[in-house]
């Protein structure tokens, strides 16, 4: 159990609240069979996209760019993996909609049992890098309810800056320390713990794929196997 | 059935899909029973409270005061009415209280399955003026699911300014007329309109109480008796 109960629990969600890098893949594959693109070693095309996220995030941190959504800066990643991977020839509408993958992920076995359980007796948010429409569809797409969607959108700044953990403690009129920040990310929570969150570790050892490296846990609130025992952690 | 199938519907909250009138008179009887509170005419009481929402509004929106949530403009015209109503000694704890009454609102009857219908089909958000804390604290007590929650709060104006619905429909990635905007008051309908949203009156003929009149429909896409009849007319 943690110190004291929280009120509310934030989450983060790529990783976390659904599994990224299966459905790449699987998009990808089904672009190679229906000839749209050649044979294309897809696990390293879906690592390389997700690679090249903090990266494109830390130029909107550090001020290089203007503020720029998470579809568009997924789309720009994109392009440049595009001639990289020697995939030519997709119209318009093939990229927007391979683009827009990140808006069919599936969530995680746990997730959505989990999160109607724990919404049972916490208010429970997204905290994510993903734009709004991103998250909104992306949890009709997986069945996932929250009581609300919170994304760094709103404070047009990228986690693991404070300000996007202090709109949303904000937004919820809650003292920092009433909220909880859940996800399978230790920058993500330690940021999270600096601004005064308390915090869960959730364990996603297949995030990175089978030969991806978990992060593991560290001096966190909680520390939970998946939802499911993360509600059952919390009481 | 509209012009063309929206994408998403935002619904005004109070009046449209909870009712405010009734529970603010029915926590003002407690306060006089449990002898907190004098005999008062908490009809007269509750339909002032609410008659001073515009006005206070209208000062943020007119620049005179800055950036004030919903939340605080409640306390602001609260503390106004105490001494009107001759209501004395309640404590901060109670104060408090009572105007957290607008958390606690309970929805119309057809609220909560017209909302699961409506969401099945379609992405279902609020857009109100209330804050995002109350927003969710009231959907969670009324037992209503959004796909989003969206408030004034979020573009720091309140309806009608065009910044708000402006917001809403950029938050959701959409064009204003893929967005259908559900209100019981012409007002916020009109307003909605001229930003290119789509619009449905709801009738709610007991906002306003016995004595009420009911504002009444206008040149809308779509007119409907309440929520359940609005998911069947749009099909």
């Amino acid at each position: 159990m943690p110190r004291h109960k929280p009120h509310a629990l934030t989450f983060d969600v790529f990783g976390t609240v659904v599994d990224w890098r299966t459905p790449v893949i699987r998009e990808g594959e089904i672009l190679t069979r229906s000839r749209k693109a050649p044979e294309v070693d897809w696990e390293r095309f879906a690592d390389s996209w997700r690679a090249g996220y903090p990266v494109a995030m830390d130029r909107v941190r550090k001020g290089e760019i203007p503020w720029t959504n998470l579809d568009a800066l997924h789309r720009q990643i994109l392009n440049g993996l595009l001639p990289e991977f020697g995939i030519h020839g997709l119209t318009e509408a093939d990229l927007d909609h391979l683009n827009r993958v990140w808006h069919r992920l599936d969530p995680w076995p746990d997730s959505v049992e989990g999160l109607e359980r724990l919404r049972r007796r916490f208010t429970v948010a997204t905290l994510s890098n993903g734009n709004v429409s991103l998250l909104v569809e992306l949890s009709k797409h997986g069945g996932l309810t929250w009581d609300c969607v919170l994304s760094a959108e709103l404070a047009r700044h990228y986690k693991p800056d404070r300000e996007v953990y202090e709109m949303a403690a904000s937004y919820l009129g809650l003292e920092p320390r009433q909220v909880m920040m859940v996800a399978a990310h230790k920058k993500d929570l330690l940021a999270a713990q600096s601004v005064g969150f308390q915090t869960a570790y959730v364990h996603r050892p297949g995030e990175k794929g089978p030969y991806g490296k978990e992060e593991g846990g560290g001096n966190f609130d909680v520390s939970a196997h998946d939802f499911l025992d993360l509600a059952a952690k919390l009481g």
